[in-house]
């Protein structure tokens, strides 16, 4: 069935995504798609609108939009829509799952292993007290890398760390299989990968079942002088948790790009944490140079009646 | 012509190495050449010694010896042995080149490159500010990375540059080829690649020709902006140019592993420059687990007839 677009062949955009630009949006969407309609939210017409754009969007604004045909992710994780009720389950969902996004976490976590691979933390410390500190390393062949999550990232993450010479081990929640990675799965999967696991990447989607996943339980079947990695939500990791493994020592130090609260609060004590380094929800950024060609591609073929790729599983939650 | 060791079987070696652990050496040699005589500078008997172990000796140190078959460099860079006049001629000296410090030194630079290109210097001056600043990133296939040097060292980093998708530039004295790079040689080539290069990797020998190469007319060819890595040798940093670029924002970081004088004084004021990254020359550590192989391999060649490898020409000076 194809969904032709209305005569005057202008499609009109609902955008409902705070921290992103429209004007960009509008900019390199047009490019490819000719002229369109892109109303910001919360200034929308009440008038049928063809695509909403969204990432996180407000409860229930999606619902109130009349003749909505898709919806459109500007982000790879889908919490915020996935889980808005409101939404009726048969409005088709598509995630964020463009080139650039995987090709933006991938060289992210290849920099955030690396750093954690030769001590880069540990040397800014013993640059800050002028120390001249000498140690031997490992080769990334002799490191154990653990993913959580063998998704789409994930999948590829691994990877691109299993060509750079490192031991990668993933983990899923179903059974998968990655070329030169060692792949588990379920509850017994986990305990066993984690024991062996010097540096932890949490590349997973959020839901229910990973809510607070990178928790004290977690984090004491590590091995000692671990390093954790969060680069998938911010509600996956229990702070306090995590603070107290750093701070007995049992836990080497930690990358957090994504928080349960964004932006991060300037009055956070995490900024000043010695052993948590922060970068503010950048791994792998939706550029609209690079999302706009997913998005486009998506709605031809969609008017021209083919599938929509990467559809949220509503009961699955991603 | 074969060169048998002493009827005793017992070889003797002189230890000339004051930053290195005489005993590890002792001990991972003796684990594959069986029982050996090692006597670690200044207390060197006055007896044959078979070969030397040395890094950064002593000026006259290796002359006054006896006997020597082979002086082993200890590290890739040979100064203070190729430029010893006091050496004879004829005595071999061999570079340190074994595989952990090939490996050792591409991870290294794929870190240090990787944390440039992903802005790890900014994100961490914004964490101390507790500024949440998101901004967007490019991708390493938009990235120009230049590396200065294209021998064994230079030639591996730039091939796992380019493996990751980085767009990289090679340079060397003289023209080399090497698949995936597009590389350049002599002064005008150098002018060529310096005007592209955003993050550039220094891996040269130091000669007197590269003595003091990464100076303030090399900075103003590059881009503004632009990243320096030094893992060569501290002597071919200018540091006060490097200083002085850093300072007018010509450059946008530096991440130094090697000094003029090393270790680096407590006092030195580059401990706390903000745009400047040091480590204590660890980015390819010389192992003796690892590299013994490597020693030991070429003793056994060396006495059954065959040629030396590595060997420094002193002409050349490397």
């Amino acid at each position: 069935m194809a969904h032709p677009i209305k005569p005057s062949g202008m499609r009109t955009f609902a955008f409902i995504a705070q921290d992103d630009d429209p004007h960009q949006w509008r900019e390199w969407m047009s490019r490819d798609l000719g002229p369109l309609e892109l109303f910001v939210y919360p200034d929308i017409p009440d008038r049928a609108i063809d695509y909403v754009l969204a990432f996180r969007p407000p409860l229930g604004s999606i619902t109130k939009l009349r003749g909505v045909k898709v919806v459109f992710s500007l982000g790879a994780g889908v919490d915020g829509l996935a889980d808005d009720a409101t939404i009726p389950p048969q409005l088709p969902i598509v995630r964020m799952m463009d080139d650039g996004l995987i090709e933006g976490m991938t060289e992210f976590v290849l920099h955030a292993v690396l750093a954690a691979h030769r001590d880069a933390d540990d040397f800014a410390r013993l640059q800050r007290a002028h120390r001249w500190d000498h140690r031997d390393h490992k080769f990334a062949r002799e490191r154990q890398v653990g993913v959580l999550g063998l998704g789409k990232l994930g999948g590829a993450t691994a990877r691109a760390l299993h060509r750079i010479n490192f031991q990668v081990l993933g983990w899923s929640r179903t059974p998968r299989q990655v070329e030169g990675i060692e792949c588990f799965h379920g509850a017994a999967g986990l305990a066993t990968m984690l024991r062996r696991t010097e540096i932890l990447v949490c590349l997973l989607p959020l839901t229910p079942a990973t809510e607070r996943i990178l928790n004290a339980t977690l984090f004491a079947q590590l091995p000692r002088g671990a390093y954790v990695i969060n680069v998938g939500r911010g509600k996956q990791c229990a702070i306090d948790d995590l603070v107290a493994a750093l701070d007995t020592g049992h836990l080497g130090g930690a990358l957090l790009d994504v928080f349960p609260e964004e932006p991060l609060p300037a009055h956070s004590p995490l900024w000043d944490h010695p052993k948590i380094r922060i970068t503010p929800h950048i791994a792998a950024m939706v550029m609209p140079r690079s999302a706009t060609k997913y998005v486009v591609e998506q709605i031809r073929g969609f008017e021209a009646g083919r599938a929509l790729i990467n559809l949220v599983d509503r009961q699955r939650g991603y």
